[in-house]
């Protein structure tokens, strides 16, 4: 069997599921009468973008100066940068800031400082609240020091402090959906509570994961979301317990370069730089992709695990079980389910759909 | 203190180590008299590739067609495409033989064979040896299936049979030098044994890693070396025991974009995108980078370690000790070395020099 469409490694997009994926979360968030405000650093592209804006989305987040850029250029103009200010890029910022409403995130009154320092443009700004991640922003019951930060945002009068955010990241570190749940509860919680405690009620409140969008059903009291990752989904999301091996919608096509029958053992063309070195453990050992069986409309999973058992850079090792080596050929193409779909996608800066359309990432 | 070269991270060579790592090893194979073709999979770069030039080399090593082309196209004809041959891609090789010397590696008979009988241009090939890397190649005591690929080769008068071509790349799981050599000897007894069964005696031998060609001092039977990394090297080559964190010629240079005092954190914009997953384990934990101290002319080590912990999309996390948190302010550039060179250079696409010379990459 072979699949041509590129000539070295490419990722396929099966778009309906993607759509399915997308219909599912907007219309849940719909339904709570929550802003969907998707994140865009996943897919990074301008035509799934407008897959997005049938779906009636037309505010989004990003996470770079670079990505609002991107968009902002062609037509998205109500933008947040989910990431912490950095202050080399504020005249770029300003510049957006003059064709597109701009939100940016401050994580800390120093932060906040250097943005109320330079800013001369009007602009909407986020803090960024901790709550339990651990990865940026304050802690959610670091009550002073989340006043702190909004006293300096308000002594700038072209600063619009417009609410608090959150990424509650750690349901990555979740397994299953009850887990997912429980902590998806406990950040509304805590950003609700920081909030109450600042006494500024019109401050909106804005949560965004996959995991927690995903198998959430009453998102409580939240005014936004911004989930990204579940228009592609992924080994990790679904080693999570966010969805299905079907739900999974993206698929790095890669050529066979060696079959080694002693080993039991596939060489692809298909490594580091294509995939990510972005793993999941699963039968206590890193794995880097799932085969698939791949065909004209889409792929089939194999009976058993065929994981992609070790990465170099141009290289991906496939450990075969059952009767996988003996059904390819070298020079065939094989499908690789990636661990990480945002990582793989930046990687490979580019998709195909199966009728060979091509669809861009920045 | 700030560093301002970018508004965003990139990365910084200190071009007088990168020499002195390249003299080092250049030196030492020319006195070895072996041919020494480096791999340019590293740096990806011509104007590095000058660098190397001026050193004498005019041979190189490379692991992509599109690499291939890249260096053919800017004067090198004379380049070692040391990945096993993808079908797909022989009309852009055959394209390129007429411009340059290429030289294809095939792993098995099957590979040989797709070769063989497609091949219409003249071309030299290395048939692939597994001397215990176990990545890709055929098993080096498979002395049959050694011969199959020769005898397929020979078959078709257009292909120049060359040699025997192995990468030792178990050198990789090496702990320190004593054992870098004993993988060594044993890696270059075993291809010899391969190439004296075949009774073929004008082979020529090829064996490549940067772990074994930076300490080994007696090279013994072969015919060339391949190492690449070793121009940078990085923390992965300093935790095998290849170099010393002095011998390191490459930095990233991220903004610190949030501090958490609470927590014994900073943020850096640097995350998974910019640096690459690629992980080693020191202390029990993977860790994605060190930071060290930037100055005007290159940096320092601070006391203690301070690496980084955590790595998102775009998010970096370092864990500090010492002092570190109080020495900087959220607006900072701090160092990160690489944990895996190649992959962070792959990913960043340029690099600088300290005097703001812009370097290419691929």
């Amino acid at each position: 069997m072979k699949i041509i469409n590129q000539k070295t490694p490419h990722l396929l997009i099966d778009k309906q599921k993607a759509i399915r994926n997308l219909k599912k979360i907007s219309v849940k968030y719909r339904n709570s009468g929550i802003i969907f405000r998707p994140h865009f650093k996943t897919h990074q592209s301008l035509e799934i973008g407008k897959w997005f804006g049938t779906e009636g989305v037309e505010k989004i987040t990003v996470s770079s100066v670079t990505m609002a850029a991107y968009f902002a250029r062609n037509g998205w103009n109500d933008i947040t940068i989910a990431f912490p200010f950095n202050i080399y890029e504020y005249y770029d910022i300003a510049a957006l800031a003059e064709a597109a409403r701009i939100c940016l995130t401050v994580p800390s009154p120093e932060s906040a400082r250097l943005l109320a320092d330079i800013c001369v443009t009007d602009i909407d700004v986020m803090i960024e609240i901790d709550t339990g991640d651990g990865r940026s922003g304050t802690e959610w019951d670091d009550f002073d020091t989340i006043k702190s930060c909004t006293d300096i945002l308000n002594s700038n009068s072209n600063i619009n402090l417009k609410g608090l955010l959150t990424h509650s990241g750690n349901t990555y570190k979740a397994k299953g959906a009850g887990e997912i749940k429980s902590i998806y509860i406990n950040t509304v919680e805590k950003i609700n509570r920081s909030r109450s405690v600042l006494g500024i009620t019109n401050l909106l409140i804005s949560v965004g994961d996959t995991p927690s969008s995903s198998v959430v059903t009453d998102f409580g009291n939240i005014d936004e979301g911004r989930p990204g990752n579940f228009i592609f989904y992924d080994l990790m999301q679904n080693s999570i317990g966010s969805c299905n091996p079907e739900d999974i919608s993206i698929v790095a096509v890669c050529p066979i370069v060696d079959i080694r029958r002693r080993a039991g053992t596939m060489v692809i063309y298909g490594g580091g730089v294509h995939l990510s070195k972005e793993s999941v453990f699963i039968d206590n050992r890193p794995v880097f992709g799932l085969a698939v069986k791949l065909h004209e409309k889409g792929w089939d999973f194999f009976p058993g695990n065929n994981f992609v058992t070790g990465l170099s850079q141009e290289h991906g090792i496939i450990t075969c079980s059952g009767n996988l080596l003996n059904s390819y050929n070298i020079g065939d193409m094989i499908g690789i389910i990636p661990v990480h779909s945002c990582l793989t996608a930046n990687l490979m800066g580019e998709y195909y759909l199966f009728d060979g359309t091509r669809i861009d990432h920045l």
